[in-house]
């Protein structure tokens, strides 16, 4: 059983026999993101009866903790005064991620009941664009002037109350200015008389606040960062942003490409009310339902072959479905590869060429064990033949699209995942049932 | 032009003009990232040149940002002296990143070539299984007694060496059985005189060397971890995993599930060259046609219906369609759940809830849809609205597919991501077919 499991159940149990004196204490010295766990498996009802007895500052980390839909019903179901409390206790950063999920008049009523300067803190950090720097970063940082020697950044340090996750002093000049960063094992065992600019690192690297995310993930990645400085246009220190918001990100774009490359809008999650995701869901199968008939109306152009030699018909979808694994594997593969940013125009015609290869070796392959099977079940030579040629064609049609739809998109600022399955098959439903059945009509007259 | 093509473009000039002094120089202030990316685009005898002019020190970190078939390559064409020469100076988890991708003989050749201590550092670790913490963690870390100073413990830290990178100092007992951490922060604030006890937080969280690396990445996500530290069996403090290599683990997470469901091994590359990854690839298109020989064997089966009626084969591939895009969107949602966390058998009602939910709505939309296409295009009544009728049932089948094969694999310890689009619409492929061409074949006497 798992610390969650058991936590669960220990609060299950202290629910049902109404003991909230002891159940408080148990959750006390829980942790925020264990008891939001416990939380979304509660029913709504003992979700407000367990919340209300937790601290506003540990209510505020459990609510940072919940995931969409079970945040946004409880909040629903708490009136708007204690919402705005425990609001009050939260970091600004983490306020603006539980607010841009609500309905725009019920944040405005919490943030109008918040505390002043919170509030307009929030409001600010609200003004950035969604999937910005901007957006994610949090306003409080320790940031010294690059004349205070070790001992004087020590002092600010202790002052600032800056917390146990501030990791690096961030240096400035007279206007603000970022110009270098000292990580704190550096302040810890440097001389306390020298001053700050002599053990600086200047080369910081830095984000504007129109940073999109993603840019911000990758810098983090790419240099090891623990946390990232923000600035605006003229350099100004403004925030920064941790790597436990930045892990966040990846997940949220990761979940986002493995959801378009099944046709799903990006940001659905298991627990999503249907109601919620039916149109988005709806979107993507009515544009299935148009490929298919697509592919249908090139079958109708052969309904005098497959009348003539109904054998077409159960051969045609071998064809297809080979086509479809083809695009997909090599989408896939595609896709990912730009999402981790090894797709460069340079490489273009080394991915280009090892996927022809793979679907000439592949489909010969896989052409010739089908034609042996079709022999096998029908003992029709030719179109054993033609049915493993027609695989074969597909596979090297299925490498081209696979590989160059997704960079064409990529080129053109579209998101490169939405060459889903459901748009890039459609090539090799296409291509697969046409050249299946034209070789098979150009030739009719030696199959029957 | 990003940092790094300005660097590839300026590398490239001075590599044409013969000016190595000057290369060396441009290099020397590059960072390691920067410098691998523009490695890969180069020519191989172009990046045995470059990687020379490299310290040792700074070749070993361009080492480690290299992936594989670069790095490989690139290992191949520098001699063994080289080559051990550039490990001695990189951290132990480093060198086993780059060993373990060797086979095996060439592995040990160049461990017997390094410095003893540093060799048997990197076996220690390569002891481990792949894919667990002990694997992954670094054995350098900052340790203090709990009976030390604060003042003891920063003269501990700055003998220790540890680097900008340590951001916890860890707390072990008289046996080295880790008992808390303290964060640099704390340590920076704190009266010199305290003793580390007193100012310790004892409830660290920690993993032990079995632990898979999954797990390692679920912990730091959960409580924003920057370090974790690992533990043998009596806990005992052996090492440290930062969240950079936590990150590197994301990714790698990511993309197997991304592949796994596009139907790919789940670690090709892009640049993988394509013998390399000819096996694999084979393998889930022979399954695909196994598959598609199933399905087409039901089809098979109603031969006799399509010789007398050739429509029927024209309408039977949406049917199939439609249900593929019903169990891929669903089996996403919910891999990616399972993946998040997020799926436990306490929610495992709603989930199924909500899929036949949509499965029922957006399948009656659809089958709708399709019958009015498919009487304009025919003028068939009876079989337009047997095709809307397949088509629903097909969704149907879909959501309960999608939903339940992904949880059974996980229930089962597999994988549920293997629950690729290859293997699931297998189900629906053949009970769309089977429906809608039995249906069909039923009621043929109404439909001629």
């Amino acid at each position: 059983m798992s610390e969650t499991e058991r936590l669960t159940e220990s609060v299950k149990e202290l629910l049902e026999g109404g003991r909230d004196e002891r159940l408080a204490g148990l959750l006390e010295n829980a942790h925020a993101a264990d008891i939001s766990s416990v939380l979304r498996e509660l029913p709504l009802p003992d979700q407000v009866r367990l919340f209300r007895l937790l601290t506003s500052q540990h209510a505020g980390e459990v609510l940072s903790e919940l995931d969409d839909p079970t945040q946004r019903e409880l909040l629903r179901a708490l009136d708007e005064q204690e919402v705005s409390r425990v609001l009050d206790q939260m970091p600004a950063d983490d306020v603006v991620e539980v607010v841009e999920e609500l309905p725009k008049e019920e944040a405005e009523k919490i943030l109008d009941l918040m505390a002043e300067e919170k509030s307009e803190e929030v409001q600010g950090l609200l003004d950035y664009r969604e999937g910005t720097a901007g957006r994610l970063m949090s306003p409080k940082f320790v940031a010294v002037h690059e004349a205070a020697t070790v001992t004087q950044a020590i002092e600010h340090i202790r002052k600032s109350k800056s917390g146990d996750d501030a990791f690096y002093v961030y240096v400035v000049d007279d206007h603000d200015h970022l110009v270098g960063f000292v990580p704190l094992h550096r302040l810890l065992t440097a001389d306390p008389r020298t001053p700050i600019h002599v053990i600086r690192n200047a080369d910081v690297e830095s984000v504007t606040v129109d940073t999109d995310q993603e840019e911000v993930a990758r810098l983090v990645e790419r240099y090891d960062l623990v946390q990232v400085p923000v600035v605006d246009a003229s350099h100004r220190l403004l925030g920064a942003i941790g790597v436990d918001d930045v892990i966040d990100v990846i997940h949220e774009e990761a979940t986002e490409d493995i959801q378009r490359l099944g046709g799903v809008a990006g940001d659905e999650t298991v627990l999503d009310p249907p109601e919620a995701v039916f149109t988005k869901r709806l979107v993507w199968r009515l544009v299935n339902l148009g490929t298919a008939v697509l592919a249908a109306s090139v079958i109708g152009l052969f309904e005098t072959s497959i009348r003539s030699l109904a054998l077409l018909a159960v051969f045609m979808p071998i064809v297809a479905s080979m086509g479809g694994i083809g695009t997909t594997q090599t989408a896939t593969v595609v896709v990912r590869g730009i999402a981790l940013g090894e797709v460069s125009r340079h490489v273009l015609g080394r991915v280009l060429w090892k996927e022809l290869w793979l679907g000439l070796t592949t489909g010969a392959a896989n052409g010739l064990v089908i034609a042996v099977i079709a022999y096998l079940w029908k003992g029709q030579v030719l179109l054993s033949v033609i049915l493993g040629l027609a695989l074969l064609f597909n596979m090297l049609v299925a490498a081209v699209v696979g590989t160059l739809v997704p960079i064409a998109l990529k080129a053109f600022r579209i998101d490169p995942a939405i060459a889903s399955s459901v748009i890039i098959t459609t090539f090799t439903d296409v291509f697969g049932f046409f050249s299946f059945l034209g070789l098979a009509t150009l030739l009719i007259r030696f199959l029957l």
